[in-house]
């Protein structure tokens, strides 16, 4: 029963064919393309602030260590020593003055340069040595990764779409409050699938469905482009009264969603979270104090799809980024981090158990949804099935995946 | 040490070359063909008595829905919605009204049709959806299953040898009393082999061997076919005596053993158990009251093996089914499940340890058994060996595996 | 990130190409070939003083029965019936008056012959039945085993470099003190070359290094042609002397190391521990009696290279022996044993915690570190590394390896 159906025609509007979500070639070759072509969101800079702090990112067989140097520039390097090929940095993070490897001490300074390596034959230039780099990225604090072998692509133009969005969101000045990893036995693409479309939220949502605008979950759910046409014009006036309010306070407003055919294959948006609500909380009552360069709560939601693998959601108190780590076939790590003003106090301006609490119940219960979607897809029954009116979003990434992803 | 020896000629009389115990794609090969050409023993209908009743029935990357519908009939679906793929029943057994995917809660009856679908698209057709189904047949209260993409084998033909030899045996009014799984690292060719030979009992199993007459179990310990010509001869009179005593009570008596030609591999014969024993327990005394059509105890037992993977033991007052669900190619899930009256009381009636004492002592001593010849079939330094005058059963099984099942 | 890169091209005096370390098919034939090519220690024979006692060596799929017979000798067969292929001993030692399989009882005597088998048909011949034997050879009280198919490689020759520098160390005489094994992850090349260079010592084992002389770590840390050419010469007069005083004791001296070209790629040596050091401790003081044919303690360690996989320390009072004993591509169990003299008493004599600790230590040291290399080395940016000039021994190992045993 295990034998795999072949590689089967698609049609658009439809589910991918099986071996999309289940072949260890596939998934290779994916990770090898997301990496070389996508710039991808690994953390929040304020992880580390002081030069020599680093934490580690790890995806697939690679360990990269993300360090800020002696002038204050974020650097990353594969975490392998040039000389037998060792792992340097053994902790998840830390600070360190040089890159020590732990093997032979070759010891390389914080912009990978070998600086000492003993008893090394006559012919041996050390100059010739440096760790193998990166390409990173930074964009209002957040620290982006690109795996290219050669010419990454260009990183401005990766981030222009949300410049205006992110307008006096204060990002910068925020810090980690809390973050969680939930392990998902599930395809990347299945956890992207459950990610960018809100036609499940009524049935396996509760929670997340008390706090958002009915009307607006089949409009916008998932965001930009991803509602059913007749429920988008319905909620069309009450968005845009909402849009007056907001821009009349100086902030934000607007919507884009990028075709199949981008690079990228981006999305933003800002959106009211329900009527009265401040934030994204149980009871829509704030969580922490208002990040940095706003003044006051427009109870709105800034989403960011940088790419199918990095989305960031800002509130007027809180934010949240999400990072999907592809780690085989049938494994995905869904990351979540949630971030405060950076002057907000653990205990006193915040609780990080309320903070986390809406999407910790929704994350637990998509990791849930996701590995019985994995385990149904596993079947040679499965077949493509055709997308609702409110998956549209979904439909456009499979067809984007097809395009520049897929081998 | 791994390195496998080239597919080798095999011999009539010989076990078969390593290649069949240890591939992955003969194992799977295997899975695929067995689903195919046999009806599978699953279980008895007892377990679902009323309407929405359902199990699940796992077979390699496979989940089947057994639900009995509105109408009282026994339906198999597979265990995958037609939308997006996903496990569309996540509990092992339980009782549904209609059967609702947790994932966008599209909706089907029991009969399969798709009742409900929200928000899609205008040409979407749901009288053209339904889960995926199963080929079901049921005798004498057995649930049987059948994975063939096209017609399925004639169920009838398939039942029609077991006909008499079950007559008055009122099987259909049983429910299950205990059921145990015994995993086993071991491929199912292994666990096959060794269920139908009793050149092992004398060896292994001292407790079978107390309860079962020492003559039979060289003659027929592992049912018609499976013993020596000389022990056979030896058993030939006791065995007609006994005959002549069932049959006089009006119980059905008789053997037969398929030709590895067959396209099932069956085999059926009643034989009494030991002197003196009424039924199948450590003492020779009865464990659960009559079955309901027997009038008293004879002392026989009736084997039926319905295909290599699904056999059914039949005493007067309890019966016991055993099937053999290949995990992988080095693993095998070994379920047994006792059967007595459907009017007999637990605690008062039967004790269910008790009844299962013999069994689930003997499938352990088997679980190791088998284990342990796993593990040295893995050498490359195994060979394919001579059978034994009282291993003939399985020397016929390899044969018919090689013709009708192997690739 | 998993995409190996492909096979490339190799320098001498670098480290091996990626896929060396990871690929399955390359570990297969690792295996194949170093079990054809090579005498691989097992044990000392005073593991099994008495007829009847064996020990069961596991070498990938490979179980193997090391059993001493009726006569007196050891010897060696593949622990797999010739019936069905079960395992025949299921304990890790014991002692046997016959090799009964668990099966189906076929019984072999201690020189492998099958002895008695029931029920077999008429042209069944006993006398050709024989358990597959594994080539075995006995030097100094230690058991090799060869795999080969056909002729082994010769024993004498493989032993022969060795007999001079282990004259009068009584290994005979010895006894097992204590065993302990390091489950390494990490192909076995990475830890044959974390064992045969010192170059690593100074940053990762400060108790190694506290134990011996500095000069003679640079210049002969991990034995025979392991150092760096200017440290060979400085320590070249202290040697000399200590090889005077040591032979003035009618003790052997000595060194060499067999070149790349070497069907074994062997090495041994004589060298003092440290000054004022009777033994390999950490205090330089005696951890058990002299062995039986040392009149005194010259403090020298006499260290046999038998092949990669086989090493064999001696002090005057204690000897260790190493086997590595590959697991999979990145799976390696490292087996260290202590020895003393036969007649020393385990309490009074010795203690098993301090004879063991120097090593044990530096073990645990060494898995971490050799697990970490494995970790570097999975990276698509692990490249072939330049070897320093204290790492040529092992420069020579890759080039022996490439030349020898690579497929």
């Amino acid at each position: 029963m295990n034998v795999h159906q072949p590689i089967s025609p698609w049609q658009e509007g439809y589910s991918l064919p099986q071996e999309f979500y289940i072949s260890q070639a596939i998934f290779d070759e994916d990770v090898r393309q997301l990496g070389q072509t996508q710039w991808l969101l690994v953390d929040h800079e304020s992880r580390i602030p002081q030069q020599g702090n680093y934490f580690l990112f790890e995806l697939g067989s690679e360990s990269v260590i993300v360090i800020r140097n002696r002038s204050g520039e974020v650097k990353a390097f594969y975490n392998v020593c040039r000389h037998r090929g060792s792992r340097i940095c053994l902790e998840n993070e830390g600070s360190k003055r040089v890159l020590t490897c732990p093997y032979h001490a070759w010891s390389y300074d914080l912009d990978g340069n070998l600086r000492s390596a003993n008893l090394m034959p006559a012919d041996f230039d050390p100059k010739e040595v440096k760790l193998a780099a990166v390409h990173i990225g930074i964009f209002e604090g957040f620290i982006f990764l690109n795996f290219a072998d050669g010419t990454p692509p260009d990183f401005d133009a990766f981030v222009a779409p949300f410049r205006d969005l992110l307008r006096g969101h204060g990002l910068k000045k925020t810090k980690v409050a809390v973050r969680k990893t939930y392990p998902t036995a599930a395809n990347w693409k299945l956890v992207v699938e459950n990610f960018f479309e809100c036609y499940h939220c009524n049935s396996a949502h509760p929670t997340y469905c008390s706090v958002h605008d009915k009307l607006k979950m089949l409009a916008f759910g998932a965001g930009a482009g991803s509602g059913d046409d007749k429920d988008m014009k319905l909620y069309e006036e009450k968005l845009a009264n909402w849009e007056r309010f907001s821009s009349g306070l100086g902030y934000p407003v607007g919507m884009f969603a990028h075709e199949a055919n981008s690079a990228f294959f981006q999305s933003g948006n800002r959106l009211p979270i329900a009527d009265n609500a401040k934030t994204e909380s149980v009871d829509g009552n704030p969580l922490a104090p208002l990040m940095n360069e706003f003044s006051e709560f427009d109870g709105g939601q800034t989403g960011c799809v940088f790419n199918p693998l990095s989305t960031l959601l800002v509130n007027n108190d809180h934010a949240i980024f999400f990072h999907f780590i592809p780690k085989g076939p049938r494994s995905t790590d869904v990351e979540a981090v949630w971030l405060v003003a950076e002057d907000a106090v653990e205990g006193a301006d915040y609780d990080p158990a309320n903070l986390m609490k809406v999407w910790d119940v929704t994350l637990t219960e998509d990791k849930t949804i996701t590995e019985n979607n994995q385990l149904g897809v596993n079947s040679r029954q499965y077949r493509s099935g055709r997308y609702s009116t409110q998956e549209r979003r979904i439909a456009e990434f499979v067809q984007w995946y097809l395009d520049k992803i897929a081998p």
